[in-house]
């Protein structure tokens, strides 16, 4: 505990055990700092596995580590659960619900939310995929489909039986393509009286296509795979409404139980109530060091920030961004408890785009080089066990894919809650 | 569907997919008979690791599997997920909440609950551990208590760190085991300010001793292990109040945030409500054939029914005669479809009593010999990997219990919910 040192030593608090500032606290080991890393949850999540959590194909477990025991070793960081209610900039203190947490230094790395573009409502009827109870809760509804389905009359079995996705990003491409084989494989063979087969999944894109941040020809291979696995793609379409038994595409009406949301991007209420100028999303816009205007000891990392990168380039909202951005803030915080001058801007590098459609099917574009197909697939699969934390889920999933990838099977086929 | 036959053939209900209901379906499978199962979860559950998942070690992923999917290959079976509510034996007819399902077999497989003894209120401070959510919400109290621990005053750190179990028989035992534990090892470095290895385990038997249907030098030595592992073992001890802060053993106090129960049996409230005696817990009290009286067509199996031996010894409400049980009354039942001689009387064989204490240490009774210490453990669990379902949970809790007992580490230290 920080009492034991004569001196006190500066403290570092940092909101969230995400990407950001998980990277944050690992740069700060060895600092002359005292760490305090402050979550909700009691674990780090991998969350670009998320949607297989969704779709039965891996355990909660399987992507989630005690943010406690990862950092067990770093005799200078302690981690609290607790929630963090607010920022006191002009008193230094971070008010929680463990009481308030006073900092020299702050990092807020509390990501980001689903935006339904000014329908909070439709949460209820098309939850989102950013926590392990969304995933759960939506294979709850996934499966569970399928089981009413099997005891409906005919008339409701259409609307039982289509998975709408809204959102036709990474995420929208991945969960479109993994409900698609779920029905057509794992299910197949399970069902009386419906035939999983006839699913229908409709991944709906307001955009001119899907995966934007993509190449175009990876774009328009990753929707010729999608729809060889039966998904049809809507580009051009925007949800007009939603509710319990389907959505609104201006005058189409498309009947369906089953409506996931992967669409849009609003800050955490954190991030968003921060002092300073933010963008339309609610995330704080920044300084070129990641600092608060006018604040040069808190720091904004990650989804929870509206970061750009030299050129003016807006940085993604995905996990190498924020992990990069927690150790930069880490960075100019040390070199400020030295007393020495700070690294400055941070420059984002850009490694690559991938996503995977389905079995053997993924778009990789990665530094000089692009894959497709099988190949790609296998790229992308080593590079998520790659950076998966510790060997034991390492060789778990790997396990599991290698399974389902045998017996087209998923494992995680439960509705529970 | 039965309707394709052009002679409507018997339809056997079987409400409970435990490993009774199972049991019995899966002995029907070349019957002339429409099986129907009927659960309301829509997953078979193996009950005896459930303490692992409440205790970290393992994910409910590995210890359940659809029900649907383990009979898919059975062609005269079909799976419904509707929870039953009621059964009108005059009509020959099952209440449930996917409408009514008229039988003219009903095989009533439902298990049982824990009994508070007459205090049902203590169920809010004190879970038992039944279901998947049962297991979860245990293990989201057990971590839970180190993580506030770790923020608490001194004074309440006391009551966060003592973990109560309610009952001395095998599950009482292997959840004081697997929490103490947790506690030395799993946990032991990774907190700040409390060292779990603190952690007062108790574990409170109104009886005699623990392990009461275990030979005495077997539970004798339990005993041993479990205060080697740091657990108080208390016999003769009647909780007599129950509340967030703690429990009453008569005039004594036992300050403890987490209390688990262990101790009772209740049956069922549709076994409880069917017509016929019952005992002091519910169950029906069968023939000895398992019918209920009067009614030669309805079956009560497993912890739903109380059944004796040829020598009116009581069956135990373990799983292998829940399986004996259900396979029973599907034998007699294809023997009256048939119009043979029926089976007549249960004859329960008892194959052996095991119980885990820790890492490498066990009790086991199994027909002539007795094992104890790491051959016991050793047997225990590959008998345990044997009757579980599937080769793939098989090898993923093989690897999980190596990966356990090289590391002693749990990975499944998720608070969710």
């Amino acid at each position: 505990m920080s009492q034991s040192s004569p001196v006190p030593r500066p403290r570092v608090v940092i909101v969230g055990g995400g990407f950001g500032g998980l990277a944050a606290a690992r740069e700060l080991a060895n600092a002359p700092v005292d760490v305090t890393v402050l979550d909700r949850r009691n674990y780090h999540l991998f969350q670009p596995l998320l949607y297989q959590v969704a779709t039965a194909a891996l355990s909660p477990s399987e992507i989630a580590w005690p943010i406690r025991h990862l950092l067990r070793r770093q005799a200078n960081a302690r981690v609290l659960l607790a929630e963090a209610t607010g920022v006191d900039l002009d008193a230094g203190s971070v008010r929680t619900t463990a009481g308030d947490q006073p900092y020299d230094y702050l990092v807020v790395a509390t990501g980001a939310a689903h935006s339904y573009f000014g329908h909070p409502e439709w949460a209820d009827w098309a939850p989102g995929l950013k926590s392990i109870e969304d995933a759960t809760a939506i294979r709850r509804r996934v499966l569970g489909a399928f089981e009413r389905a099997e005891n409906a009359a005919a008339a409701e079995r259409e609307g039982l039986l289509t998975f709408v996705i809204v959102g036709g990003g990474p995420t929208g491409v991945e969960m479109a393509g993994a409900v698609a084989e779920l029905a057509r494989d794992a299910l197949a063979r399970d069902f009386r009286n419906v035939d999983p087969r006839d699913a229908k999944v409709v991944l709906i894109e307001a955009g001119e296509r899907i995966l934007a941040a993509f190449p175009e020809s990876l774009a328009a291979y990753a929707t010729r795979m999608l729809e060889r696995l039966g998904v049809t793609v809507m580009t051009r379409t925007a949800v007009t409404g939603c509710d319990a038994q389907g959505v609104d595409l201006g005058d189409e009406r498309l009947a369906s139980s089953t409506v996931i949301w992967a669409a849009g991007v609003a800050a955490s209420p954190l991030a968003a109530d921060l002092a300073g100028p933010h963008d339309r999303a609610g995330r704080s816009v920044v300084e070129e060091d990641l600092s608060l205007q006018g604040h040069p000891n808190v720091f904004v990392v990650g989804d929870a920030a509206s970061m750009t990168g030299p050129a003016g380039v807006p940085v993604p909202g995905i996990a190498p961004a924020a992990k990069q951005a927690g150790r930069h803030a880490a960075l100019v915080i040390e070199a400020q408890v030295a007393g020495r001058p700070t690294p400055g801007a941070f420059r984002y590098r850009h490694a690559g785009d991938l996503a995977t459609i389905g079995r053997s099917a993924a778009v990789v574009r990665f530094d000089g080089f692009r894959l497709t197909g099988w190949l790609g697939w296998v790229f992308w699969g080593l590079a998520h066990i790659y950076f998966l934390i510790g060997l034991r889920n390492r060789v778990a999933v790997a396990l599991d894919w290698s399974w389902s990838w045998l017996t087209r099977q998923r494992h995680v086929r439960l509705i529970i809650g």
